[in-house]
């Protein structure tokens, strides 16, 4: 039985908190791939396809031609910054894509101009931005429900979505203010300063019915008067945290060790970049915020708990350098200290020159384009599905998150299947083999 | 509904040809296992859990206290090779593990004499060993029969297994005596060279109904005859290659480029290794059978013909390098050239400080485990559910082999639900999100 | 023109403050080297040689066999602690070497007992030993002569040097306190807490005139009060801080860019260790004194104010990890932009899996010997032909350091041809081309 | 007392056989240069400064404002190949440099048009270029002489100097008809096929008193035949094979580990490149005159007859694979194994992302300038010192090739110092401590 999807007609708003890196290369490449420039290498929507029925069925449509997703030419981008650099000269600032690539659609950036942030330099001292809303936590979000609202109107939009591209703000716990709803409306009028900027916007988004993903590690929509918001308004939310780089590595690597049972002593990770979300990190409360977000993958992957000759003593360290001479090619190192049979000692050392915007853009483009179309397809809340995209995904009180990369991609690919009500995929296959049990 | 295996009881047999590194690592680290001073990491079977049911269930069970496995104190090991040390010399020859560890089951060790090879120097001219029997292939064929009789016989033994773990045989492609059983039949008759050593062996095993896996490269028992003669004798078979090392870290990397839709230009693979096995595969014709069987995983996984894009053009090379200095302990260096979003070039160091022979024990475990489970099942013919364990997997005719290690996974974690009648897996848990499509 | 040595007759003590890793690695060794079991390798003292003479005449004879240093044979090692386990016993914990070569010389090694430290926790807040000196630190530097008497009288020594092998103190900078042997001393009785422990040995030794080699990167006698009374008692002195691991490397590296006129962006080094040094480096004050020691040399070798176009803009950091799995294995990974020709890109990634205290127990062996023999030529004061051994050499007063180590190495080796009356060697050799100048 | 040099008056012309990527790079970088454009970093000649006098005099001046060489603004460049590109063209097939850079200097590209080179397919079967001078190997040699007095009266040279970037001729060694200038001459006439191409060139040169330097490993003036001519024109000859990448790395690291008497097991050498000498160095007979080349270094530095028990039994291999994503950008990987005190093991592990012509066209620009000084200061024959630049070097007869490239570098600095009667320099430096044997 297939899922009711309203198909995805009209245009698509994609409004971007934080136009840095991230968000200037997703638009500057969306804007190149509509001109037939470059391909959206990267975005499983765009790119990726998938196995339906049996194998012999040989069926693999794209996914872009298998779900009603909209379409790239559809999407309008706009956003909000603390500094008033439009597109373009943001995308030049942050020195991800090349000049020329920049130049042959520079009008379509330089349009783009941010409109005003609502922040509060307690949340990352290390930007000096002055491109900044005034007013009362309250007033901050009504000014961007006006900005949603305008925005969807001046450009004719059938449908917004809202992805958080701004800073790693730095590390708090929820309080009682986060917990139900009616308290985070009393503290947005008492203005409290546990309200951190990023949950200015998510409120905003979701009070208008306007998904919401969180691109950072920040708690933003993880916190339970969000959840409670999001199903009120029947709005689907994603966080959190662009699954790239490094960890993107760990939950590939950490589910092929544990699939054979081999041991880990160790885990060392360690980083280089000098862009400015590196400039954000090399604040310790900050990096805390992300070093709590790439900790918890390993632990849920490999479940000490349950395996305690394999992994009950694993030491896993992280750390992120402040190194400017590698500018947005964020560069990982690790080692990893396994064992396998009668605890003979093994090391495995991965260096990844990355690019770190160049993974993480094509992350926001397909969960713009997923949670427009949960939304369509009336699904609400929390969208586990899409933890395959996430370092620290939110899921259902009371579930682990699943972190290995594999079981999210069975479980996104899954959820598309039976949305078009195709068969669920188990790899069982023992019909290929019809007299498997012949003398049974 | 659950199907009927007959319960694991007496003895098991585990016969090897090929009494080298892997072999006496696997038999010595069974011993030590079963006097309590080592564990067996690395093995899915004695380490690993499987999940059952929801996951609020929490129910993990280990694997070997959800299937009917043999004990490992039922095991009891024999096997041929060319050289007439026993299994503690060899086990000092190969340098795998500790002289302390071998010591504490010396005796157990020395008592493993093994039987007369059948050989042909042809298949592996790196090799000088003479302890080999005469004959023609027919008359090898019945000798390693009465062998594995014997050996039954002599120790007590409820059931036997074959597990090849002899050399790599040189490079040769099927031919029409490979073709039917009668045509091979005959061959066995005409001494015709073209049935490689390690076929006399599977044959015989067959024959008498006796589960055969294939450790090495070498065709064997993936050619029709031998596929015909299993499904006659009601035998499940199971090959080629242990997947350990490098190849190992492959099939668990490409999935996760591939699941990102993440472009690959180029994947260079280079090992460094001095044990015997590396002298052997220093001749070109036995690195040739190794070369394709490492060389095919890519493109199973990745599918250059429908994502040409992304993989149209990957240029993938191994080499094998014999290097004395680092003895058993083979070492990978992998250089992977991967593009995203707009065609953004990026790479991939991987550094494998391996124990070839640490990580193939347990597999050959494994496989000995399952092959004998599936016999009592009565599941005959090729096993893809073993897959996982293989470099290059036999499948049924015209089916691709999966060399995807988490499909595997899948597909074997499934096929032991299946057998045990509990439900299959397919991730996509929307019951645990009862309002997700509250609206519809 | 040969320097008159005395001859290295009877016995010589070396002992050393702090047993730890280092130095029981040192003791070990030389027992087992005594012994006959294992070979100084490392030393250049002991298994290096120098040529002498033109090329040619083919002279390469072991250094120990052209200069005349002490006999292993004839050397008594002592030290002091804070923790009160013998030699053997600080072995094992330290986890360097293997059991079985420890216990081949376990006699020796449980004879030589601690003596109680001179010891002030403020200056190693990590350390938590109890077997410590009371008193003023001018009386601590009086139990300590005596000491150093109390050892060179019950051992029937010749002569005594001392090398530092104790943890790294906290960083601080050198006061007025530390500017003259009369201020240094009525600091002493004033028990000034400016005083750190390693000085109060140093004095000690050098107040005897026993030379004192610091292994750490402590100030110790590199402030102007000890080199005075180095002069004053005719005393050799050589700091500071073992060259080992990363350092060494980048000391042997730098030189080879710097030769070459290869430009360097930046230099990013990162150490993982899990011993003991690792954990008191694991303190931010104790991590400053190593990073001033180990930023330094790049700077001196590049100079980046005389080569601006190509070592200006360098950025150069430096981390260190405490990650127990590794233990005393320090592994270390640096990154190196550099940039050729038009100002191109290239990268060096190196990857070290050292073993610390193996690389610095040599150094330890061969300071001693070099100062016991500086002492007996009369050399007195800084000894710059040490430098080769340290991270951070010290120099005469308004010396650059010169941390390139190949010129380090021929300071070293045209200084011994120098004692011995030797010709210094140029490499010009112009000589073995008579006729190159033919036609001028 | 200061050597005799004519000025570098009027201008210089530098021919190269071979107009590939080193060539192309070489020239389009000088072309750069001399438009401000660029800097020639690499060079030690243009960027590197040379210590004068004691430390203290604080004299570095630039190697170029020392010596006399020939202006950058008075080079004139030309050269030959078998394909019929101009420079520019050649310089945009071998994708060093970006389009960019070499779009600014087009103009003098575009006008070197190469002549017809003097070739045998037999010398290098994976190139196909049919641009290709007739005739015997006397009458080549007639023409390529006639092509240089052409280039130097067309371009109203002062000087000529001829550098070989030609592509690695295959592999074999001198013969009779090398051994005397006679017999050589006699060859020529006779066409025999055992004089390779680049002799031609180089016999031409030398016959003219033109300075000739071999960038690639072939023979070419390393037979006595050419050392014959070049004494008696009073020519410098200086060869072979420019050091870069993976050897430069080795005659840096392998002096380090000398220097502190470390051990070595095993140096494991790896690349991958993807150009067009890669693909020439595929074909096993070309590869292994490069690898002669490469082998050598580590044998004359480590010097294991002198060090058994350090380097006795090191195991030494190197693998150059042709991997076309890599293009220019030729990767090495090392593994080397060392050992300490005590026998104890460690690894060092060094990748290389180099960009291979980039590291050798400055090579190219020095050996041009500094043997066209040498012919100005008279000196003939081989230039051991400039044995710095080159992976092979050649020396007088007898004497073993120095490969430490700190020695080299001190011989090249001391030969410099010399010719301007400037005091060598030993780094001995006991002036600074005067008062060192104050007591003797
Ligand atoms: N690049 C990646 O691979 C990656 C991966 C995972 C997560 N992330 C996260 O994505 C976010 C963006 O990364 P980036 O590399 O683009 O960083 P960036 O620093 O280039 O861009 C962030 C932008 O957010 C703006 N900003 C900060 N606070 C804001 C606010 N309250 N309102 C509006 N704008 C605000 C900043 O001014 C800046 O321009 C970061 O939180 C980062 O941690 C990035
Ligand atoms: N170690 C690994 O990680 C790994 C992984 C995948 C596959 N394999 C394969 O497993 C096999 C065994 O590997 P190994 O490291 O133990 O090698 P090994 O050389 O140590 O042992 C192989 C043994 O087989 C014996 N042999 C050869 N031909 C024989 C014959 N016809 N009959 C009986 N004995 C014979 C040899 O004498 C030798 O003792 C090889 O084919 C290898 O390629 C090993
Ligand atoms: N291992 C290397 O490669 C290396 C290289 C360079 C420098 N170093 C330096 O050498 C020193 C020793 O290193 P290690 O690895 O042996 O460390 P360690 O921690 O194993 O040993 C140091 C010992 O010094 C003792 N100690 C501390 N303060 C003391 C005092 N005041 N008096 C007497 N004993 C005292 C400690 O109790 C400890 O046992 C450290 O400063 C280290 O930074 C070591
Ligand atoms: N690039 C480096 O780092 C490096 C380092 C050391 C040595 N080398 C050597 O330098 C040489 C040039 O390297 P490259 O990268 O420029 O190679 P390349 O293949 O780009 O250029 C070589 C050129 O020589 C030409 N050629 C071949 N034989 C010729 C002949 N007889 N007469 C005239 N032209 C001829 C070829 O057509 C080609 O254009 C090679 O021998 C290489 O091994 C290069
Ligand atoms: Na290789
Ligand atoms: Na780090």
């Amino acid at each position: 039985m297939k899922i009711n999807i309203k198909p995805a007609e009209g245009k698509l708003g994609i409004l971007i908190p934080g136009l840095g890196a991230v968000a200037t290369t997703l638009i500057a490449g969306v804007e190149a791939v509509k001109k037939g420039i470059s391909q959206p290498i990267g975005s499983l929507t765009q790119m990726g396809s998938i196995r339906l029925g049996k194998r012999t069925e040989a069926r693999h449509p794209k996914i872009k031609d298998f779900v009603p997703l909209a379409n790239l030419n559809d999407i309008v981008f706009g956003g909000w910054d603390v500094y008033e650099d439009n597109v373009y000269q943001a995308a030049v600032n942050a020195k991800v894509l090349e000049r020329d690539l920049l130049d042959s659609v520079r009008e379509g950036l330089e349009s783009i101009k941010p409109m005003k942030a609502a922040f509060d330099k307690n949340y990352a001292k290390n930007l000096d931005g002055t491109y900044i809303k005034t007013g009362t936590r309250h007033e901050l979000a009504q000014q961007v429900m006006e900005d949603i609202k305008n925005f969807q109107k001046d450009n004719g939009l059938d449908r917004v979505v809202l992805v958080w591209c701004g800073s790693t703000e730095v590390y708090f716990e929820g309080s009682e203010i986060h917990e139900t709803l009616a308290a985070f409306e009393q503290a947005l009028l008492d203005d409290d300063k546990r309200i951190a900027p990023s949950m200015i916007y998510a409120y905003a988004a979701l009070k208008l019915g306007v998904p919401f993903a969180n691109g950072a590690p920040n708690l933003t929509v993880d916190i339970p008067a969000m959840i409670e918001l999001a199903k009120l308004t029947k709005t689907p939310i994603a966080g959190k945290d662009f699954k790239t780089g490094q960890t993107l590595m760990k939950t590939v690597l950490a589910p092929g060790l544990a699939a054979r049972s081999l041991g880990v002593h160790g885990w060392f990770s360690t980083n280089i970049l000098g862009n400015r979300d590196g400039l954000v990190l090399d604040d310790p409360d900050n990096f805390k915020t992300k070093e709590v977000s790439k900790l918890g993958v390993l632990e849920d992957i490999l479940r000490p708990e349950d395996n305690p000759e394999l992994y009950g003593e694993i030491f896993h360290k992280i750390r992120i350098n402040y190194y400017p001479p590698h500018g947005d090619n964020k560069e990982s190192w690790d080692n990893i200290d396994i064992f396998g049979w009668l605890g003979y000692k093994m090391q495995i050392k991965i260096n990844f020159l990355c690019r770190d915007s160049i993974l993480a853009a094509p992350i926001a483009l397909d969960l713009a384009l997923f949670c427009d179309m949960a939304k369509r397809a009336n699904m609400s809340g929390i969208q586990e599905w899409l933890s395959f995209y996430l370092k620290s995904p939110q899921t259902a009180p009371g579930l682990h998150a699943e972190n290995d990369i594999f079981k999210q991609l069975i479980k996104l690919e899954n959820t598309l299947r039976y949305l078009m009500g195709e068969d669920l995929i188990t790899h069982l296959g023992l019909d290929y083999y019809d007299d498997m049990f012949a003398g049974q």
